[in-house]
């Protein structure tokens, strides 16, 4: 841990002493006061965060961690970029905010912008808040587009907190929040190293999850499904890069039943995987695509829809029945604008593809080669999970699906009083800087992974 | 109309020629990659806006139009006030975003303020991104700690765009969305004007209104119930202000039943209704309340559920299954920080109750007085409906329920062309200044409401 002296200056410009006194101030009022996502109130001690810049936080103490994390896999450019800071403070000035039925120069220029990335014919986008709307709006879309209901999603995935998009998802923050009712039917994807098919080559897997796929839309009615959403690369639920094959396959069968085919790329979008948009990667062109996190990189909430011209026309003459009152919101899409002219000025697509594939998951495989607590490393671009074992052999999770050890505990730990801050899932931990972090931060990371790991592999059978 | 002379500079500092050059690039990059909310997407021609100041907006013609809409009713303190403009920037420049699991202080405060001036043991915030997922959280917290499933919510309301959120709303852009499934009944609230009780007292209106709604509980099973949602004051659904008793009956029934009261302030709260939250104009204290627009004004999108005791207890030791990545988002709650101060400082909640009382009431009844197309105007603090009907005597509306007429195209084509930016649903114009609106403004807007209204007037049978 890099302990700060007590003179520093945060990147802020708030003197530490000051810094660390407001943030006892902010823990006692949160305690009292804030009500946080996904937690039993009483069992957390949430950290406190007093400033970041680039690949760094600065917790309640002073101490400066490596943010392994981006956060919730959002901040793409790094904390603080001073183009995309000043671009809000410029667009605060000019206009904050206009109702979404008037016209914008933000709002028109960002979805130039994101048109302009996104593949085949997505070219229009319908902007929301964040992710979860935005999953909830291309659910409706191909509902309406299509006059089916249901719809077909993965396990191991992560779709959203609100109603229907916590019940895409496939993890078991839905279990609470799943009555029944929600016209989704979840489906095994590709997952080699776990595979639901006993294969035992990627070209297997593939092969075998699409014929599944196939089947189990026959048995539920090919004419039944509106949409089949999917991470192009699923994020929180384990960062499993889809096998050679598979995703032009789940493009076939939707071609082959008419289903419309959702690729959500709210945390693999906007470089994280080395391209713009993760399905890049596979040369498939989806129907819908939603979007959020990296667009603007979370300085500014923002998420959206990216629409082909089959599913605009539908509603060219017919009202879109949904809306938001910030929907393209000046000052959100001003971030926009300015978060992907940075990207592209500084080449940050191109940096992450790099890190990829030549930095940070040649330093993964070392560390698996080398740790018995690792069963397999998996990613690309700045977007890898370690995944831990209690046992090689058997692959036996160092702690159960959707639960917790203190195997899990003292890595993370570790991970902590070392410097990192990572982002952890069940028996995971990933490893997702900025798509901007340097060589050297890398280096510093893979380190202090090193040493965490030496703690899991105490925890080996 | 105020058409302004080419050489005048906007508010923004941008030289008007510029202004307009930009704003039709953007009219242009709107209608090739633009989706817009609730609409046709070839049957609309959008309103540019090139800039707002306090109560007025400019459009892509450089006019200026006084903004009697608050955009959609959320610019409480007025467009682009210098404090919060500033505290945004200044925000920006310290931390813009950090994840919702972190203590961050800009958040802790906003959650400060927000418990200070909420009703009863609403003392925790859970933060959102708006209004619609404020509407989801605060549903599923009623479904847990209560254990049941089903909701009531008036006909003749509004609650948000997502899933669960528009199946809640009673107006017809819920019907493309329900698919029978989504456990709400719909009841119908006081409404004396269009009385679905016979009633012809407000007195009655209440009691009948009440009597009702238990009849219906019983029939439905009162233990089925999770939650009775409504807004405070329905807003967009035509700010029907509860008679005396309605609000304070409600609560008793939910008493009885063990059903959790939510009151939505999306719109109505934040000072609109002349106190910071419309439930306090009935002394009733609700179990979770629901706000967003005005907390920012809309600078910067945030909405959150403000939670009694007893249902956080419920979370204590539980854990809420819901969340999201921007919850608590620091620029965000540094916004609503600014707002709120900004609001007590210049007392814009104290100004909106008196321009209620004494400026825009009074003036909205002499112009009801004057004008046959006016059925009734309505309302309190800055939230004002003029319903506008055909025949007085029949109360046939101008326009359908749910539609639109000739007679309302021209009426609002005259406010436009006189200067005025209105908020209008089916048969009705609101008039939703801001907060802060001045008393001259005010003036400007009922001298151009009482010219529109002479043109409704020739639509008069």
């Amino acid at each position: 841990m890099t302990s700060l002296d007590t003179t520093t200056i945060l990147p802020s410009g708030q003197d530490l002493d000051t810094a660390i006194a407001e943030g006892q101030r902010a823990y006692e009022l949160d305690r009292a006061h804030v009500f946080h996502s996904w937690s039993a109130q009483a069992q957390i001690k949430p950290m406190t965060v007093l400033a970041a810049e680039g690949s760094y936080v600065w917790d309640g103490e002073g101490n400066r961690l490596l943010d392994f994390s981006s956060q919730l896999v959002n901040t793409n450019i790094g904390h603080q970029h001073p183009k995309v800071v000043a671009a809000i403070a410029e667009q605060a000035a000019k206009l904050c905010t206009i109702a979404p039925s008037h016209v914008n120069a933000a709002r028109s220029e960002a979805a130039r912008l994101i048109a302009e990335r996104t593949p085949g014919d997505l070219n229009r986008v319908f902007f929301t808040n964040a992710g979860a709307d935005a999953v909830e709006h291309a659910i409706r879309m191909a509902r309406l587009h299509t006059g089916r209901y249901k719809v077909l999603a993965r396990y191991r995935s992560y779709h959203g907190g609100t109603d229907t998009a916590i019940n895409l998802t496939g993890d078991p923050r839905r279990w609470p929040n799943d009555y029944g009712n929600s016209g989704v039917v979840h489906f095994n994807g590709p997952f080699l190293y776990r595979s639901s098919f006993n294969a035992e080559t990627e070209e297997q897997e593939s092969q075998r999850a699409l014929e599944y796929l196939d089947k189990l839309i026959q048995m539920e009615g090919p004419s039944s499904f509106a949409a089949i959403i999917l991470e192009s690369v699923p994020g929180t639920a384990g960062i499993m890069v889809p096998p050679p094959g598979y995703m032009a396959g789940v493009r076939e069968i939707c071609n082959k039943y008419g289903i419309v085919m959702i690729a959500d790329e709210v945390m693999a979008g906007f470089g994280r995987t080395g391209k713009w948009f993760a399905i890049q990667n596979f040369d498939v062109v989806p129907d819908l695509m939603t979007f959020a996190k990296g667009v603007t990189s979370g300085y500014v909430p923002l998420g959206g829809v990216a629409i082909n011209d089959a599913i605009a026309a539908t509603f060219a003459d017919r009202a879109y029945p949904g809306g938001l009152t910030y929907s393209g919101h000046p000052l959100a899409t001003a971030c926009a604008v300015a978060t992907i002219n940075v990207m592209e000025d500084e080449n940050m697509v191109g940096n992450a593809a790099r890190i990829g594939s030549d930095v940070l998951g040649p330093g993964l495989r070392e560390l698996a080669a080398k740790h018995p607590s690792v069963g397999e490393v998996r990613g690309l671009g700045v977007f890898w999970a370690i995944e831990l074992v209690a046992n090689q052999a058997t692959r036996e999770p160092l702690a159960p699906y959707g639960g917790n050890s203190p195997a899990m505990v003292a890595t993370l730990g570790a991970l902590k009083s070392g410097g990192l801050l990572p982002f952890a899932n069940f028996n995971r931990i990933h490893a997702v800087p900025p798509c901007n972090v340097s060589d050297d931060e890398v280096a510093e990371g893979l380190r202090i992974l090193d040493a965490a790991l030496t703690v899991a592999d105490g925890f080996v059978s």
